[in-house]
């Protein structure tokens, strides 16, 4: 059976996975990526992780990365990023990490990648058009039709953490703008608020979604009008791409039933009648979707 | 050359086009659509037009019909419509037009129709990737991705009228919901808009154009008004679906330029910096784009 490895870029941590032309994940190595030290660090550490789970596994015929910022799959390199890693926007992604291993790369967002992964086989599988949204720092998402992800003539579709919603109205978004979803739904926003409202020291959103399930108000209300509103964004792309399925991923998806309670609510105010059965769920692959969709990129290109 | 016939059915007027299979339009009639009489008047008056521009013109291998509403194009119904059209909900568009004619029919949504005619012939000539958007009596749009109009997994994909936007919040929309950006940037909701504003007779919005022209405070806010509400939601979902191009047409389109500055300032604070230099444009067909969409689906049942 063929073998390749997935790599996941992210902001805080790289992770490379061993997987089989079946999508099973044979091997996984994590490290945080030394995100300040700039572009030859974080493509070192990925190597690295990759020479880890390919040592004596036998051929590792291609790799395939998925990296936070825009992608451009076509020349392999960084077009743009956030301050998130040093110096990324430019990289020539492809070209350095087959430098350094030697085998052929192909690469892509990481969002693209997580929904590669859960089509093929988590909670999108058997399904050609659908809706994947991953909340986490940021707010990304992959619209797939016709089982191919749609990368946009830019390289930046899917960016729905960037749709302007009523939640947001005023308030500063990472991307320069205001008023845009990410502001107000994403986890270091949630944050934010609830420290802000609560005067309260709170050591991350797991301690939010911890209150609010033991009935604190102002985390109720943070985690609630933070789902609504991604909820609201979701349901209106919804009626524009009309998907069979959404996905929802990313850690943020982990705060509850409270968090998904809100986030349906939002959706169903907001789609039109012929859309009111689509399914919505959660991502089932959690970290291993981005490796494994990945990796789905790598086969694309393996001998 | 293949002759074949473009019908576009709306909630007040039907039109029928002779197109050959260049794009060019060689004839076209249209009468007020009888819609409070119900589908059977509604598609008599659709198949009269069709014979009367077919009439001497040679064989008429095709005919495409683009109607208001949600089609289903596989099977060729209507599936869902507002109330412009009496019980129009349910019609077997496609097969009463074929038994009507005795010719091959293919069916499909008029802002479907809309974008593949301006694709075709139009303003998007020689892009694969473009979002266009009708804005009238309602608020439509069409997602061309590589040459190809998205129909969704429901057939309602484009109904970015019904997309949540800040200056519609709370506001009942035509769909039964509220807040989306139809209930504020439509014809209907800036006239109303003007006339609560102004208490003052107008006939139309051509005259909240006029006035707006002029200096008037009020039509100028009116217009300007909606015309961000709708750039915020074009500059959202562009960051969403990455076009090549947007185009814009319909009736509200021809408000001038105090309405387009707004809408490119709408779109302009929302779009990812990647996207500031995509085209944004009006839609250069007029009534003819539907007739040519419509016909341009026809051409692909034409023998």
């Amino acid at each position: 059976m063929t073998l390749v490895v997935g790599v996941d870029i992210g902001g805080t941590k790289t992770s490379a996975g061993l997987v089989d032309s079946s999508g099973t994940l044979l091997a996984v190595r994590t490290l945080p990526t030394p995100a300040a030290q700039g572009p030859a660090a974080v493509l070192d550490t990925a190597a690295g992780l990759v020479a880890e789970v390919a040592f004596g596994a036998g051929d590792v015929t291609a790799v395939g990365v998925g990296s936070a910022g825009v992608v451009d799959p076509r020349r392999g390199v960084i077009v743009s990023a956030t301050g998130a890693i040093t110096g990324w926007a430019g990289t020539d992604l492809r070209g350095e990490v087959s430098r350094r291993l030697g085998l052929p790369v192909t690469v892509g967002n990481d969002v693209h990648a997580h929904a590669l992964g859960e089509q093929w086989r988590g909670a999108a599988a058997g399904y050609a058009d659908v809706l994947l949204v991953a909340v986490g720092t940021g707010i990304g998402a992959s619209v797939v039709l016709g089982g191919r992800v749609l990368r946009g003539a830019h390289s930046v579709a899917g960016h729905a953490g960037h749709v302007p919603v009523v939640a947001a109205a005023g308030r500063p978004c990472p991307c320069g703008g205001h008023g845009h979803v990410e502001a107000v739904a994403s986890g270091p926003a949630m944050l934010a608020e609830y420290r802000a409202r609560a005067a309260a020291a709170v050591a991350g959103l797991a301690d939010v979604a911890r209150l609010a399930a033991q009935g604190d108000r102002i985390a109720v209300s943070v985690l609630t009008g933070g789902a609504a509103a991604l909820g609201s964004t979701i349901g209106g792309l919804m009626n524009v791409i009309d998907p069979e399925v959404v996905v929802v991923g990313g850690g943020v998806a982990a705060c509850g039933e409270l968090w998904w309670q809100a986030l349906r609510e939002g959706i169903a105010a907001e789609v039109l009648p012929a859309l009111r059965e689509v399914p919505v769920g959660p991502a089932v692959l959690g970290g291993d979707a981005a490796l494994l969709g990945a990796a789905r990129m790598a086969l694309e290109v393996a001998g």
